[in-house]
């Protein structure tokens, strides 16, 4: 039976400030990301967001950015991979900490941002933050982009990984994400997206924006959270893979 | 057999920022309680600690903080019980991340500066903290200020507890601490320090400033990290513990 | 004539995060006070809010606060008056380099949150806060709480101060707010919060909670921003106050 | 007469933290870059440093960083000329104000670290720093990497500009510095450093790694302040230049 995950990412608030659907998301997706404090999230709302997400049962998993509030960890840092390493390690357990408090497990860990776009592509930061999940618990899964340095670093280091696609993005002929400074990068068609979604979990291939159909692997979704409409999608999205016979469930 | 153990503060560094003799000290104490990242430390820091007391065969402690690195966690801030729970959870996570990661394992929790103090008073947070760390982990020992009401909550939350006094401090007829707004606070005399543990360990009394002897519980002693005599003062107090037959050994 | 100022705290977005309703608010007070970093805004939030305060010819006023942005600088800290001193002159200088640039003129400093409150009580910190703004500009405004010790500093100082009324909260006997955590403090009635405004303005009173009639000094009106319905509140007020003949406008 | 200017980077303490020999090193130099608490410094720090300086006589200039103390504003951040523009205007007030207060006068601007280095080589970040110290005050001297596109930018803007150079540095046919991940990058012998210093400012040449004679423009050396032996080598630096007849004083 085909399956498929769709994650997002979650307890992006900070003090005052409310950030994203959680609420409404976690009714529709099967893994949340939570922040961990250092590109967004506090330790009190990393604990509200756990609670979340185990009275909804969605696989929780740790966030974890670059020390940038102010940039939203979107900026990248020129970091070293054991300060990458260090890092990452003092965010998963902070979290941890606070889902084993809450009676829930943690499952997976997904870098955010530019951390996770750097680590995409590096194979030094790649190593770093997969080995530093391995030696805190190796039965974590490792969240990364679909082809990326960071998958293929997880399955050195003996991870179970999860290939991440999107549902608004577009892919070239090498099977990379159209960049978003390219015109075209974005799918704003909902059926179209959706479309793009029902090819790659039920044939594993993505049409390029020349036409071509690329193989990719797609364990997970990612549904964005940051747009208003994210709610309606992520909900007709689900509706429709299960319409069309594919089982949403968190990664095993 | 009498024994006792000698607890210290370490890993205060903060990115190019040195403080303490952690190495020194670490030859002679065998409990560390380690910043996380709040009041001090950052996760590069943190790890460089855990290994160096993991060297040393000291107890690694977690040593949460306030949110105040410019204070450096001295500034009383007016948090909710519910807030201390969720940051002193944060903090404990974090650094028992990179404990586990470094083959150790997270023995004790000594909260720092303001918020030992505000604890040390206040019920509802010292319960707060006491269940935060229960919670995690009810395996853990509090580190808390001898009498206060940090250590009675432990207590009755199920922790081990372990009751902390002072070499270089006075206490006052009802036990407690005298203020360092008042004169006579400080102890600088080595000798008169050394004796005032003797007494305080084999003796489970101290003098007060007045000249009464009250009772004291002693399982830890707090050597001060960040005089530039704590190294040789430490040394002293435990080749003088050690020749009057204590036997200098972490809390079990 | 009478005439009367309504001010508001604006600019406390931060990176990411969207906070207020600054826009809208803009076109109704003559006042904004423009957070400086340290509680809420960063840099790119205040020129932006430095911006539109011009373009909406209100007076724009520098909000320093507590350096907590976690606690949105509602949480009191136990600072010195040395510290009080140089953070409101690091952020009043802050922003009035931004103000500079932008063309416009920094006109007054309004202490934000628990810095507001705790400056309202203490004098050492009120003098601290007076005399590090008359060093920055002596003829920049201090607005503080009616009767409050921060209100009689600037004015030994040699400060102009503005007193700062509620529409929505009670007073005590005193002259003193009801403190939020008795019941009656807030008044959720728009007419009643209207009624008290022309009062104090226009007879230089407010009715206490127990019926008495206190003498108040009135010149600027708190409007709080942080509620949905602020901006027709503010709408609403200064519609009424105009049409009973009071000249709403900033303090000169 | 030939005259040059001896600057250091200063006030970068933190809180607890205590970094450099700031008191040392001012009998020696001439320009202050007073660290604006992005980098490094704090509120209390920087009015320190600003009150030495003053008693020493040395020209204050703000020494804008990024928003990264955990790596001391040296991990390159990708920011856009906005977020630099609006972070290095907010800093120069910041400093502005204090120094106002103590009865100095803002002299010079020298960017930290990684943006010092990203505004050498990127037109766009330089003419950003450029026009934000331009409309705070067309006065202030913009301090820059000689050669760099910061001081083209600042030339171009209308400010005056020192072009710096390094006693400790060894320098490329092209003129630019030879990177530190290359050999031969740092200048240990003090004698050699002494006369790179005197040939640069008595010739305006610099000989390069392979032996060419470069023209340079030296109007200030920077004087790295980390090192233990930067007081020392400060001083028989400033002794030598004055008895080959320079005259050491800042820029004017």
């Amino acid at each position: 039976m085909i399956q498929i995950d769709l994650n997002c990412d979650m307890g992006e608030s900070f003090g005052e400030y409310r950030l994203g659907s959680d609420n409404e998301l976690l009714k529709c997706i099967t893994s949340a990301n939570i922040a961990c404090g250092f590109h967004a999230g506090d330790p009190s709302v990393m604990r509200h967001t756990v609670r979340q997400a185990i009275a909804h049962g969605a696989a929780i998993g740790a966030h974890p950015g670059l020390p940038d509030l102010a940039g939203f960890g979107r900026r990248r840092m020129e970091i070293t991979p054991d300060e990458a390493y260090d890092m990452v390690s003092y965010q998963i357990g902070a979290l941890m900490a606070l889902t084993i408090q809450e009676g829930g497990q943690l499952h997976h860990v997904k870098p955010h941002g530019a951390l996770y776009n750097m680590a995409a592509v590096s194979r030094p930061l790649a190593e770093a933050i997969a080995c530093a999940i391995h030696r805190i618990d190796p039965g974590l899964i490792l969240y990364g982009l679909a082809g990326s340095k960071l998958v293929a670093a997880g399955q050195r280091t003996g991870l179970r990984t999860a290939s991440e696609v999107f549902a608004d993005r577009t892919y070239q002929d090498d099977g990379t994400l159209t960049p978003r400074s390219l015109p075209g990068a974005l799918i704003t068609d909902e059926e179209q997206a959706v479309l793009q979604v029902l090819r790659m979990v039920k044939e594993g291939v993505v049409m390029s924006q020349s036409g071509k159909m690329i193989p990719i692997a797609a364990d997970t979704i990612c549904i964005h959270g940051d747009s208003p409409h994210a709610p309606a999608f992520a909900h007709a999205l689900r509706i429709r893979l299960e319409s069309e016979g594919v089982h949403v469930q968190t990664i095993h």
